[in-house]
């Protein structure tokens, strides 16, 4: 079919066609990018059928990195992840200038970032959380008139659906991939489990770049991040080290004040009624928080009845609910350990989630809109119920968003689980050093001291001190922390913004100031 | 939290926040829809927790369904789908027009669509193919100054991915669903497998409603549809028989000439260098097509190698097939028949891919990239090797555009396989009724007569011979059908178009003409 069958004088004659083009040939109106090779003459082989690109540097130049761009990694390696650094000192070393590093969070081990901002490389920083060397310096100002955006998990998603953080180049580290880029984080020499951050990435950044250690036969499986979305995939030595993903914050407590507030966690969803046959729940991070799941297990058992879902990070004791048929799915957004990690690749039930589904605020519903309880730490409180899990009482950023404001958000029931007073430093105070999550949104505080209880959520008060748990509230925990370490010292701040705090939709609900020394 | 903490003249001061808003409270930016429940005042009342609607009815309300619209419909019932019907009743009842139907495809169960065509609820049809009365009354021009429009299945997820086909609504018949809209083709009363085309309706629509006969507790598994794009959940008596998925262009072939046929097939794939350990191939429907999958199996056994992967519409010799370890992974856009329908709800590597991922030209790589041969039937083929899949030979469309034209351009090796003539009717013509494949896409013909190769093929040809295949060309073929039948007939067309078919890229590759009487 050398001449056109149909022309284009006939396609004006019908209704709606009067613009559209006739055929011509197989591949005329490909897009450009990088599905077909343009140079090859015979049609069967303009089909590319592999996107393997020999370093990682000539990837960068493909993709077309420039000054100015926006990058963006995923942080399933947690402390373990090695593409961040390898990245930006390849940028380095190629004198590109003014990135944008959008992560989905940062690292202790992305302490060398802050070369790449004394030299220009890297001069924004978007993430959900900071910790380290790199905090430390953010916190001093490093930053200048680029101030570090911190948002959460859902919040994250949501601004890339909606165009607010338009990547560029997004770098997912696989520890898997085939070479037409269906990557997994389950399978080859470094797993991470879930991928669930870089598939919001993967679908809408403009190029999309693979980095494995593993390169396996076509096809490859799961396909966490398909095909579809990868324009190149990149073979390196170690794209990271899986025994990072368990970090501190994740360690299981043998803690008695710990133990002690994950039974009162326990108490106060007994308490609530909505602790019956098919309830949800996602624990996060931190001793006591982990420690609910074992509690809620022994209750599970108790009662006979069964958790509909958990969602979220998720750790071994909640594989392990799943596997011993207590829980009936698991919603992995990010696989907090090794345990964890191996669970997603071979359990179905055991499901892979993307940041998107986990907690965007604006789709038509994320996981998180049909949690009865989630149950969440904090680093400090105030009377308002309002919660930092970002900065130290010191203004030092040293943590992470996470999904706490978009869980808490959607819950029926958001559990603040925090001792009073960690060392000198009290964590119920009069206004919290930055805001994360509003206290609109959070529903029960448990501390070792007594559980307080939003006043907004008159009906659970009540449930509460029928059940004969110890009802406090915020006013008088403050004022029993002040007794215990004295009224804490005001930290006084320069005017100088070193962090912007992006609620989940968008709207900034606090900025970090530099301290005054 | 009630003041706003960040005043909205500090944003002003920090770059790129300047136009930013400040934090007010949790639910208040979030956009218009239909995920919060904005009468309650009790914030954690806000957040919507199911999505199930009274009646259809009340959803194609809510949904907003206006004269002029585009709905949408997939059809993994085939032959017994019973929503499209349903729900244009409906808006037959509730006196809307000029509704434009884009369904994946239409079938003989469809022929209720003329009455409304003749009412004016329905003035325009997108599909892939059509059959029965609505193709014969569109062939006579019911449609009037809005010919019908058939895409091949890539054609079409790349028309809704790229926005030239915006749908308004789109009605999902589901096997199974939960309250959020968490729906799958694999549970439930009627099962239908794969919901591979559904799933770019989904993605893309304004508005989904996922409707099904049988309602489950959340989490529903798998999540073939995710809540995360599901806008309401309707719940009725029956949404299609199961029985309907498996029609005539599934069958399996005791007829020799078509064994005959398959075993060429064999022939020629073995002579091409490609079958060797790793091949991928899609088989299409049709006798001959699908027998050529027990052939497959056969050589796979002797010669002990394995196929990576099968694609497209799959069936019950593609299912066994794997579950004997002979191909690695199945990719189901489309389950052909209730013994792959129910497959893929089971076996894991039997994987439920969507339209886009199966054939989208335009996006980074589409499944039929890495194809190594495709089977494909034909109703006619002409001297250029052009295939008609959709018009008979006298005229009147009868079938489907499917995913032929988008594997023919991606496989590596495109093999047509037809008998020379079918009753009194030759399939080798010197100019197919109506084009839907282009020849330059076509490598090799298969027919009972001998077997041809595309002239830009001369390096299959080569090989061909030297395993003895008896080579023709297509001249020769036309040839013998014009001794065996006579030359056919022509067909006087008028100037009426009645339906445009679109190339894969959009482009118009030919049009349907109204015969003359």
């Amino acid at each position: 079919m050398n001449n056109k069958r149909i022309e284009e004088s006939l396609l004006k004659s019908i209704k709606g066609y009067e613009h559209r083009k006739s055929y011509d040939s197989a591949f005329k109106n490909q897009p450009k990018g990088t599905i077909l090779d343009s140079s090859s003459k015979n049609i069967k082989d303009k089909v590319k059928r592999t996107k393997v690109i020999d370093s990682l540097k000539d990837a960068i130049i493909k993709a077309g990195v420039k000054n100015g761009m926006t990058i963006s990694f995923h942080h399933h390696f947690r402390a373990g992840d090695k593409l961040v650094m390898m990245v930006t000192d390849l940028l380095s070393e190629m004198g590109i200038k003014d990135i944008r590093i959008a992560s989905s969070s940062l690292a202790n081990c992305h302490g060398g970032l802050v070369e790449h901002i004394k030299s220009g490389v890297v001069n924004r920083i978007e993430s959900s959380g900071l910790r380290g060397r790199l905090a430390n310096e953010i916190s001093e100002g490093i930053l200048g008139e680029n101030p570090a955006v911190i948002r959460s998990h859902g919040g994250r998603a949501r601004a890339i659906v909606e165009g607010d953080l338009k990547i560029d180049v997004a770098f997912l580290a696989a520890s898997s991939s085939d070479c037409m880029g269906n990557a997994n984080g389950v399978k080859g020499k470094s797993i991470c489990g879930s991928l669930g951050y870089a598939m919001v990435d993967a679908q809408y950044a403009d190029k999309v770049i693979v980095v494995t250690d593993t390169l396996v036969d076509y096809p490859n499986f799961p396909q966490s991040i398909p095909q579809t979305v990868v324009d190149y995939v990149v073979v390196v030595d170690e794209i990271g080290d899986s025994k990072g993903i368990m970090s501190g914050a994740t360690r299981f407590t043998s803690n008695p004040k710990e133990l002690l507030m994950a039974k009162r966690v326990l108490d106060v969803m007994l308490a609530s009624g909505l602790f019956k046959d098919g309830f949800s729940m996602q624990t996060g991070s931190g001793g006591a928080s982990l420690a609910v799941t074992r509690f809620v297990k022994e209750e599970l058992i108790k009662q006979g009845i069964k958790c509909s879902y958990a969602l979220g990070g998720i750790t071994k004791p909640m594989v392990e609910l799943l596997e011993e048929g207590l829980v009936k799915q698991l919603y992995d957004v990010q696989s907090f350990d090794l345990f964890a990690a191996e669970s997603v690749g071979k359990n179905k039930r055991h499901v892979e989630v993307s940041a998107d589904f986990y907690a965007n605020p604006f789709n038509k519903s994320a996981g998180v809109n049909n949690l009865d309880f989630v149950i969440l730490s904090a680093l400090e409180i105030d009377t308002d119920f309002n919660v930092n899990v970002i900065s130290g009482s010191d203004g030092v950023i040293r943590a992470a968003s996470g999904g706490h404001s978009d869980t808490a958000a959607a819950a029926k029931i958001s559990i603040l689980v925090a001792p009073l007073t960690r060392g000198r430093i009290s964590t119920v105070i009069d206004q919290v050093t930055t805001v994360v999550t509003p206290g609109s949104t959070v529903d029960v505080v448990v501390t070792d001291y007594g559980v307080a209880v939003n006043p907004n959520r008159d009906d659970l008060k009540e449930k509460f001190i029928e059940a004969g748990i110890n009802v406090v509230t915020l006013n008088e925990l403050r004022n029993i922390a002040i007794r215990l370490l004295g009224t804490p010292k005001e930290i006084e701040f320069t005017d100088e913004v070193i962090a912007v705090i992006e609620y989940r939709d968008g709207s900034i609900i606090d900025v970090v100031k530099k301290i005054k020394k």
